[in-house]
């Protein structure tokens, strides 16, 4: 199989604002680029930390998949994405794979489902 | 304020052995290291996954702090450590910190209590 890395760990968060400015000034993370990602009707933070995305999930529609999460299970992790050099070879051996879909800005994205407790997902991650 | 990465990233799992089968064979993770560390009361296995350890806890005492996360939260996400290389500059302005601690092998750690529903560590990650 090909070369791993963690693309982008995410977290869901109520007050977008108030966590990027302690995760900014408390631990020097950022800069944050915010967007609205319309398909998950949340805000989303991104900051780079070496070479993964730290990532802040705020949703503001509650029928949305981040909205369910944070209803369901409070703040916090939401899902870790592996970056694979061999997306669609890697996305053929993952039986509870879902659609590739598009994340925030280019990433091409599928979850592959609950994995002992944690959502995972994969990011196409060819350069 | 210094580098960041991340440093290493822990799931508490029940099942070492179907865990790491499952992250390896499915998923092209590893090889894994596996360690007793008596101090968590936890059988621990690690792997590289870039720039970062991939880290599945397996609680054997129910009284050891995984142990009471798994009873409380069940499989799933852990904690995420932070990988600093001005330790000591940024543990002084954390209010929460607890005492510095030694991890597995010769990581030197320090919790800084949880951030809007994600336990967070750091890492002395001088080179």
């Amino acid at each position: 199989m090909g070369k791993r890395r963690l693309h982008h760990i995410n977290f869901v968060v109520r007050d977008l604002d108030a966590a990027i400015a302690r995760y900014e000034n408390e631990l020097g993370l950022g800069p944050f680029e915010t967007v609205d990602h319309g398909p998950r009707g949340s805000h989303i933070a991104r900051a780079r930390v070496g070479e993964t995305w730290f990532v802040l999930v705020s949703p503001y529609d509650p029928a949305s998949v981040p909205g369910r999460h944070l209803a369901a299970h409070g703040e916090g992790f939401f899902l870790l994405s592996f970056g694979v050099d061999d997306f669609d070879e890697s996305l053929a051996r993952q039986p509870e794979a879902g659609p590739v879909r598009d994340g925030i800005l280019d990433w091409r994205i599928a979850d592959i489902g609950n994995w002992f407790g944690a959502e995972l997902q994969l990011t196409d991650d060819r350069q």
